[in-house]
């Protein structure tokens, strides 16, 4: 497994792997989620190339970006077991040299939900995977379903701008008590940990009212409300029911709803959704 | 020559190309300055893609989308003799489908000249070049330097978003009086043709006066202004003289200074410009 760190050498190396190239993009600190889509690409692909970055221009003043989780030994050996072909590294002034000064911009439904609680977020998420598919040119990308609307961005994106990569949707996956896995996860105490299963309890609740004949959504966000009230460390950021693929709320529960949470459990804030088929 | 109206035709067609590809983006009613790229195209590359787009999105809602000059038939005679291989001219719905919703914006160098002129020009110049880029996937694609702002707006956006093409500055091509090479020149009638010649005597006269020794910008454009103003026919927009890589405007005149004029001449707006080394 090759480790790169910079631009030009990553570049290099692209045109040396078989094709195609399937591509996941990470943060790092993997977990189970991230290696399932390492194992998809394997599947669709002659090689994969996974990104470590944790992006900068995707976190806001207020947020995380310094405490985010980083451990670089335990990411590569996780990768090398995978049977990763290389693994992309870079430093921040590799991705945005002094002066960089461009942004892709997805208007529309970056205004909703995590755009409008994380202002600029997705600008930093479309401009540096931009970036990433350029450098990469995979023929497929990965991406998780936990970050529902990142990836209505990101292929819009793709479409918009006509490029290359399939965007490759997989599955939550989630802990055994149900909480999706995330590695914001690391920051929760024990009691904050056991509180944070509300998250997928209320999605299972939005689920099970809908099978019960339930279209109403202001019954169902109702029924949300109390259950996550119910649970002293959680506070709610916002409680969504949406059409999936335009994010715009949901007066009645339609075929393809997807019901999209953030919750503050603590100080630590988690998101997760479902979509209500 | 094949002659292609969709992005799905165009994107079949230019595996078949042969390698590399060579790329000249225009909005059409093409001229010898066109053909220049053309010719430089053909001498760097193995095939050559011509794009004809009059783009909506570069032009603002008081300016001369409606009227730009056109002639489709006019255009393909000349490529198709010039030895093009692929002639890509899409309608407007082929490049901005409904809802489509994705800018792609260079900030700094955007901010000065054409770009306070013409609010949002540059985000429609770079977000169709960015397609366009994907579209045709080009090796070189190439440029005039009549539209020396342009230049540095999309070499900017391909570094920053790690694009591939590499850009091709050609120079400005001139009518034997002088006047820049423009589709726009169209609009001036007979007295307005001759008042336009205004501005590559004003570009000659700076030149002029730096060879002299005279170093100071305000005493350069004070002799510029003079000139201009004598014209009964021109009205001055702008009259920059500014570093040649970040447009800042200069006190001092430097080794790489850009004077760049935008003048209208009746109510055709013309812009040139000339490095003086």
């Amino acid at each position: 497994m090759r480790v790169i760190k910079t631009v030009s050498e990553m570049q290099v190396a692209r045109h040396s792997l078989a094709e195609p190239v399937g591509f996941v993009p990470t943060m790092g600190y993997l977990h189970a989620g991230h290696i399932s889509l390492v194992k998809q690409s394997e599947k669709d692909n002659a090689a994969t190339v996974v990104s470590i970055f944790v992006n900068p221009t995707q976190f806001g003043p207020d947020e995380d970006f310094g405490e985010y989780p980083r451990d670089e030994q335990r990411d590569l050996a996780m990768l090398e077991k995978a049977g990763v072909d290389a693994v992309f590294l870079p430093p921040p002034s590799e991705m945005y040299p002094d002066g960089f000064s461009v942004l892709v911009e997805v208007e529309g439904i970056t205004e909703r939900l995590e755009g409008t609680a994380r202002p600029g977020h997705f600008k930093g998420v479309a401009t540096v995977c931009n970036k990433l598919f350029n450098i990469i040119e995979p023929a497929k990308a990965y991406f998780g379903q936990k970050d529902a609307q990142q990836i209505l961005v990101i292929k819009k994106m793709v479409t918009d701008l006509n490029m290359n990569p399939e965007i490759v949707v997989m599955p939550t996956l989630r802990e055994t008590d149900g909480l999706a896995m995330s590695s914001r996860n690391l920051y929760l105490n024990p009691d904050e940990r056991k509180a944070a299963t509300v998250l997928y309890r209320s999605l299972l609740k939005a689920k099970e009212m809908k099978q019960a004949g339930e279209h109403d959504t202001e019954a169902i966000r109702g029924a949300l409300t109390g259950l996550i009230q119910a649970e002293p460390l959680a506070q709610i950021d916002y409680i969504s029911i949406a059409d999936s693929t335009t994010l715009k709320e949901l007066g009645n529960v339609s075929s393809q709803a997807l019901v999209s949470l953030a919750v503050r459990i603590g100080k630590t804030r988690l998101i997760d959704n479902l979509v209500l088929t």
